[in-house]
C-alpha cells in the first residue's frame, strides 16, 4: 500500500477532479460508502480466488480472540452500489446515475503497478436498457480522456451476446468459447499459427478454429476497405473513417452472425450505440472490436474498453450488466457501467509529461522570507495582504528569523518559483522586493501590486 | 459506518473543497496515507482503551484460521504523520507542512453523532517551535470559517505550562492536577459551590482549591474590564475589545503564575502568537482562555479550540505537541496542528441552512426529455451543445422515449430546477422550450441561446 506525498497526491487530485467535473456535467451524482461491509456482503460474490483476497476484520472486544471476522474491507464498488440500491430503493432516482471514487483492497501479491489498496472509479446508470446509456458513458469517458490531454484514444466496442454469436456461427462448442477466447486474444502475437497450435491444445474442433481465424483475420482487412469506402459511398454527414469501418464491421457481423438471434439484436443494440455517439459527437472514437472480450463473467450486453497506441493494456473499461445490481433486492435491476483506471492514467500522464505546469509546482508559488526577528509580524501581514489580493496565490511564510541564504535555500529545495524579500529600505518605501528562483532576477514592487504582479508572473510561466 | 448519498456527499464535499483551497493559500500541502497500516505501528499509541477500538485485520491465506491480525485500520492520522515523517526523513522539506482529509475507524459503540469510520482534517507543521506556526493555524481555521459563512466563532487559547503554572501557583498537589481541571470545566453549569464538593470528594486540599476557584472567577470579571479599556488605556492599533481582553487575561496571568519558570515562558508564547495573529488579521477571533485544557496528554505548549455561540462542544481544536511525531524515529520532532471536525461543521451548516443554493441542488441543472423515438439523437445533440456552450452547467437527458409527463415527473421528483422539451416543431425551427420547474414557466429559445440563458437563469436563482 502506498503513501502519496505531495507532488504524487496533487497528480492524482487533478485527474480525480477532471472526472469528476466531467461526470458532473453529464448528470452523474456522487456516492461514497463505507470501507467496511458485513463480512457477508462480500463474500461468495467475487468467486474463490476473491474470497481469499478479502481483507476480513477481526470481531472486537472479547470476540477478539476467538479469531472470527465479523466485517471485511470493501473489495470493489460494484457490490456497494448493489447493497446501496436494495437498502435505499424507492429512494433513489428511477434511473440512478451515480459516480463513486473510492479505494478498495485486495491482497493480492503486491507487483509492479499493482497495489494492495487502489482507487476504483466507477460511473454506472441504474434502471435503464436504453442504449443511450452506454453511449452516454462513452461520450463522459472521452470527455475525461480529451480534458486531460488525450487525443489518440480508441473506445472499443464489443457486445457479449454478438462474442456469442460469432463463436456459435463458428462452430465453437459451448463448454470450450472461454478458451476460444482467450486463444484468438494473443492473435496479434503469435499469429494464426500459433492460434491454431493453441486451438489444439486446447481440445477446440479444427474446422471450427479455422473458421473463427477466418472471421477474425478478415477485419484489419475492413481498416483498409473503410478508408476507401469513407470517401466514395458512404452517405455519412461527415463521414469518418473510424464511422466507416464501424459500418463496415457492423456488416461483416451481420453476415456472419445471421442465423444467431441473440447475436442479431446485439448487432442492432451496437448500431444503436454508434448512432447514439454520432449524436453526441464521439463516433469517431469508437471502434467495433469483435475480438474484445472483457474478463468479467457478469456482462451481459454491450463491453468497451479504452486503448492508447503504444500502451499494453486499457485506461478503463466497462459494459452492461443487467443480472448484478438486484443480487441483495432479488429483483432485477438493469445497469451499465464503466471504470476509468486512476493509476494507469497518472503513470501514463507521468510519464509522457502531460501535467499542466501549475499541479507539479511546489507547496507554495510564493514564500515570504523574514528579514529579521522585529520584521517578522510585517512579513506576516504582507502575506495576509498577498493572500487577500490574489485568492489564488499559495503564499509560504518561512517561520524563524534564519540568515537569509537559508531561507533561499529551503525555497529551492522546495521548488517555490517566487521569494519575497523585505529589507528595512524596502520596509520604509512600502515596497518589497521579488526574487524569481528560476532566473535568479530580483525586481522590486510597490507592495500593493505585489499579489496582481506575482500572479501575472505565475501565469506567464504557466504557459 | 454510513453510506452518503449524492446530497449529503456534495455538502460534504463543499466543506472540504474549502477547507483544502484555504490550507492550500497558506502553502500547506496535502498528504494521503493507506487505510491500513501494520498492526504494531499502532497498537501502544493510543492507550489501553485505544488498543481495544483498533480494528485489526486477520492474516490471509492458510495463516487465516490462527486468528492471528497483522494489519489494522488507521485510527487517527498523527501516527500514520509520524511513520511518514520517519520514513521519508530527509526527503520532506525542513518544515513540512502537510494537511491530511482522510477517514479514520474506530470501534466505539455507536452513539448519535459518533460514528465508527469519520473524516478527520488535519493541518499540522513539522520541524520549528516557531510561534509563527500556531498563528497561522488560528489565522486557517479562521479563513476556513469565515469562507464557509461563519462569522461568531471565538479561538480560545490556552497554554499546557501556563495551565500547570496556574495549577501550582495555587497549590494544587501535581498528582490532583487532572482532577482539579475536569472539576473546573463545569464550573459554568454547577457554580462554584458545585465545584467545591467536586474538589472535595476528589480529594483535593480545599485552600488550593479556594485559590484555582478564585483565579478562575476573576476572568468573566476581566471581560467586562475589557470592554472599557478597549477605548482608554490600550495603545492598539484599531484596538478592538478581544484584544483588549487578551491583554488583560495574560497580564492577570502573570500576576498569578509569577514564580512559575515554565509558566511563564508559556505567558510569553501565548503573547507571541497574540501578537503574529494580529499580524495575520485574526487577533479579533482568539481569546485566551486559560480553563481549556483539552483531553490528550501529548499537547506541550499552546493548545486551542473553536468554539461558536449556541453551539455545545467545539468545530475544532488542536495545539503544539513536541514529543510524538517523532516516535518511530528516535528524534525529537516538533509539530503544531488543528484538526477540524468537519462532521460538526457539516451538521452544524445543514441545521442553520449555511449552503449556498447550488451545493443543494439536484443531480443536474438541467433535463433534456426526448419527444419521441426519432428524436432521441436530436436531444443528445442538443445536451452535447449545452455542455460544450456553458461548461459549468449540468445536463441530464431522459435515456427512454416515454411520455412527456413521466419524462416531468422525473425530472420533478429529482429536484431539476429546468426541463428542455424539443417537439417536433421546436426541432423544425432551430429553437427548444424551456420550462422552470418551480414557477411552470415555459418559454422558447433559440436553441444557440439556450447555454447562455439558462446560466443566466441558474445565477440568478442561486442569489
Amino acid at each position: 500500500m502506498r503513501d502519496f506525498l505531495p507532488a504524487d497526491l496533487r497528480r492524482r487530485e487533478y485527474v480525480i477532479r477532471v472526472i469528476k467535473d466531467v461526470y458532473e456535467r453529464y448528470g452523474f451524482e456522487p456516492l461514497e460508502t463505507p470501507a467496511v461491509e458485513n463480512i457477508e456482503t462480500l463474500m461468495g460474490k467475487y468467486g474463490e480466488e476473491g474470497n481469499q483476497l478479502i481483507f476480513k476484520i477481526l470481531k472486537r472486544g472479547e470476540h477478539e480472540k476467538t479469531g472470527e471476522a465479523d466485517l471485511a474491507l470493501r473489495y470493489d464498488l460494484t457490490v456497494p452500489l448493489a447493497r446501496v440500491v436494495a437498502e435505499y430503493g424507492e429512494r433513489l432516482p428511477k434511473f440512478f446515475k451515480r459516480y463513486q471514487i473510492q479505494p478498495v483492497w485486495r491482497a493480492d501479491r503486491p507487483a509492479r503497478g499493482r497495489y494492495r489498496e487502489f482507487y476504483q472509479c466507477d460511473v454506472d446508470c441504474i434502471g435503464t436498457r436504453s442504449p443511450v446509456v452506454e453511449a452516454e458513458i462513452c461520450a463522459a469517458a472521452s470527455d475525461v480522456l480529451r480534458t486531460l490531454g488525450f487525443d489518440n484514444f480508441t473506445i472499443r466496442l464489443n457486445h457479449r451476446q454478438v462474442l456469442a454469436g460469432v463463436l456459435e456461427a463458428a462452430g465453437v462448442a459451448a463448454d470450450k468459447q472461454g478458451d476460444a477466447l482467450v486463444a484468438i486474444d494473443k492473435l496479434d502475437k503469435i499469429g494464426r499459427e500459433g492460434v491454431a497450435r493453441e486451438f489444439d491444445a486446447r481440445g477446440l474442433d479444427a474446422d471450427a478454429g479455422g473458421r473463427l481465424l477466418d472471421f477474425f483475420e478478415t477485419l484489419p482487412e475492413l481498416e483498409h476497405a473503410a478508408e476507401l469506402i469513407a470517401d466514395e459511398t458512404l452517405d455519412i454527414k461527415g463521414g469518418t473513417r473510424a464511422e466507416a469501418y464501424n459500418h463496415a464491421a457492423l456488416g461483416r457481423l451481420v453476415e456472419f452472425v445471421s442465423g444467431h438471434d441473440a447475436g442479431a439484436l446485439g448487432i442492432e443494440n451496437l448500431r444503436a450505440i454508434v448512432e447514439y455517439a454520432d449524436a453526441y459527437g464521439v463516433a469517431d472514437k469508437i471502434k467495433i472490436d469483435p475480438s474484445i472480450a472483457r474478463g468479467l463473467s457478469y456482462y451481459t450486453g454491450a463491453i468497451m474498453e479504452i486503448s492508447v497506441p503504444d500502451l499494453a493494456g486499457s485506461l478503463g473499461g466497462g459494459g452492461r450488466y443487467d443480472n448484478l445490481v438486484g443480487m441483495f433486492s432479488g429483483k432485477e435491476i438493469t445497469a451499465c457501467g464503466f471504470s476509468l483506471g486512476l493509476d494507469r492514467i497518472v503513470l501514463v500522464m507521468t510519464e509522457r509529461g502531460m501535467f499542466p505546469e501549475k499541479v507539479g509546482r511546489a507547496s507554495a508559488d510564493v514564500l515570504v522570507t523574514v528579514w529579521n526577528e522585529e520584521s517578522v509580524k510585517d512579513s506576516l501581514a504582507f502575506a495576509a495582504e498577498l493572500r487577500k489580493s490574489a485568492p489564488a496565490l499559495r503564499v509560504g511564510v518561512y517561520p524563524e528569523a534564519d540568515k537569509l541564504g537559508k531561507q533561499l535555500k529551503y525555497a529551492s529545495a522546495l521548488g517555490v518559483p517566487f521569494v519575497v524579500v523585505i529589507g528595512d529600505d524596502e520596509r520604509a518605501r512600502g515596497e518589497v522586493a521579488l526574487k524569481d528562483m528560476k532566473t535568479g532576477e530580483q525586481r522590486t514592487l510597490k507592495r500593493e501590486q505585489a499579489g496582481a504582479e506575482l500572479s501575472e508572473a505565475l501565469n506567464g510561466a504557466a504557459k
